[in-house]
């Protein structure tokens, strides 16, 4: 069933998604909390990869994410999603996170993450094979590429893989 | 001083926003209420209006807005905001909707709405005067041109102009 | 069946809502946003409309509103919503925005605008003849007859009514 | 000074306020929480307490609420708030609270409570006189001449009166 | 029925929540307003009574609250929820609440409430018998033997008791 | 000036936080979107930051996340955040998930995460040093011991420290 699913260009499900942070989303420092730039990560990616597997989907893993630069009161936040690569019945998103005032100046790439989420049966809910991903791009070939070493560690964090049995990340270490 | 002011690109300030249809945003039959999206397009083209005029501004106008296609709780909308031209003080934004199921299917434009923002001075919260918006594609240069017609029918509808001296649109009816 | 449908008064389905400016209403300069008092007006004359049709409704228009007085962090606003006249399954609703502080001060008509929006069918979802709108007073009398022109000027702006076909709008302009 | 705050009237601050239940106001089960109609009915009364006052005022206290009725997902909820009596530094105000279905049907009184408010000196926040409650009506009449009643029982559950020194409560259970 | 149902712990339902205050939660003034906190206490009462009476419950009233430390934007709030007594269909929690600064400073005890809740049946929705509670320390047993005088109280201001007929309260005022 | 500061126990900042899954919380499939879990989590964990360093905290990373057990809408989520072992001027902490039913059934442990927070000067918003943590029982001890290899792991993650140089994660992967 799998061999049927036609490969998707990356731009396909490509989603951008904006908000302003109002009031209610910064801590008393008027600063925006990490947890709610990690709720809106988890959207956009979310919706772009509900676009690529054309299923619901629900949020499997997020891997490490930084917060470098502050997000103030009032600016303007912008989300850029695109799915990496797909595994079986998963499929990996890279969200980029974006910043400025509210008159479009101090512009500013602040993080990135990258999601996993599960393609789901509309009957049943069970997890269901999903499209390849088609990387076009230079950069997205390059995603496409270290998706598998990401992959690992994610396994490995969860306790599905022992470190003596990964590949991509022994190499890491290896001299 | 309004002459200092260089004429700006539609592209500069594009802004695009992605909301998921939740619950709370739904009548009790489960379609997005029209003022949720009217508070969405807000938003989406005030952002876009903040970035034109690099100022803080403030909502001053909504045209007509129809809402013929329904939207469903679960359903993704996407809203593009552009500029169109500038008058003194003030901007007005077209911002149009799209919308389709979690799944990226059904995909749809659901409607559109031209909105004017002021832009006002950081210390004394005062209008000031607005960059030019630049047409360039041949759809910018229609809604560039057709800008004066609705501006008309504001100043007529909002009581600041008589019918008897409007201009441009006197000719619509002409015949 | 419409025909049996029996006039009912404004007063039967008048709605006051009242609010209080919240800090996530509001901008970063304190102001309340344009589009959130644009979605209390939908829910106000909305509450209305279902009250007068006695059916579920959706929002179908509204038309131009402008924004004058700026509404601040804090200010209490008053909505008052009317029915205005029906048509064969739409109906018309007018809605008035009033604010003052929150001690009960600075007491003020901030804006006003025309929603309309259609009864729905519980079964299949269709539009139903609603019920007639018997105007009373003289203002009631005033809205009922000047609704035919407003509707005219909906058909026009939504693309369903050619300019010359008008008749309400061509005697505005005409000389 | 507190002398010369001159009587004022229960209905220049009565207030109405009407909410539509959203899915996030309901419990599992579909009926609004409890919890969310007492900030509701805070609000109103508190808007209503604020107007008398002239000042801004902090809830001090919410006397005993019962919950009868079921009022469910989009029911349509409106509270009418009223000053019965002024003490001193504190006003309470009489909320009532009805709902009906979405169509208008289904009207029903629900129930009601007496929530007090202080009200606050702009500059340093301490308690200030406010100004008396001028009743009119039969039904306002009743309710002012009952408030010390309930306020010796506001007292005595507070901790601040022993029931031995009561003088309306001892009355009542005296035979 | 009502006699298999065996006595349960009282740490069993225990339910501590914590909630950050938000700038939505304040008034303009920055302190917590009291419909924020009853809704709090409202919930964490809840889902005590729900673990307790392993239905789900709703809440039938909730007893005068005072409200005298504020509480403000920023500062943590510790709700903890404890049952107290059983009576046939419902039951009765005392939930205390707890306020700390954002760096766990000026810690002090708020206020306290006790709300009742039914539990119902998943089916028919009807009140169902539920668990005595088994108070096992001094505090929980003071609470258990307090309870019938804070339910005769709650039985006479709801209307369904006479003052006369009132046993526990009567002797409160006895000389 | 670190030196001066007293080591503190996990137990003087460990922080419950219950919340009840509401509609808007999830997916149209009826489960907790993930996003929203990650924003709870960053609340109790930044919560508990907070109270160990007594500063104002802000979130500076998040491990690997994953999530196998879905929550649904009603259910009743508990996170239990204590710290692990302050460096510098950030503080590790771990944050468990636990959730049930509404009627306390079905209980289950769900997952968790390591957030990290770095503590800030009040007057020029600087990082601090901060309190060591005193580790007291087995498990503290644990969490305590390994911080650093998840430390390590996180500064490579985020391209600050380069493989080659590890040592705690290199020894891992040696045979």
């Amino acid at each position: 069933m799998s061999k049927s699913l036609k490969p998707k260009k990356v731009s396909e499900s490509k989603t951008v998604m904006t908000e302003m942070v109002m009031p209610n989303d910064t801590n008393p420092m008027g600063n925006l909390m990490g947890g709610n730039l990690l709720r809106w990560m988890d959207i956009a990616s979310g919706i772009c990869a509900g676009k690529h597997c054309e299923k619901h989907v629900v949020t499997a893993s997020v891997d490490h994410v930084s917060f470098q630069k502050p997000i103030r009161n009032g600016d303007v936040v912008t989300l850029e999603a695109t799915v990496t690569r797909a595994f079986r019945t998963s499929v990996e998103v890279y969200v980029e996170v974006f910043a400025n005032d509210i008159k479009g100046g101090n512009a500013r790439r602040c993080n990135h993450a990258y999601y996993t989420f599960v393609g789901l049966d509309d009957n049943n809910g069970k997890p269901v094979p999903i499209s390849p991903v088609l990387p076009l791009t230079e950069i997205e070939q390059q995603r496409f590429d270290s998706a598998p070493r990401r992959r690992e560690l994610r396994l490995m964090l969860s306790g599905r893989m022992k470190p003596e049995h990964s590949v991509e990340l022994k190499s890491l270490f290896a001299e």
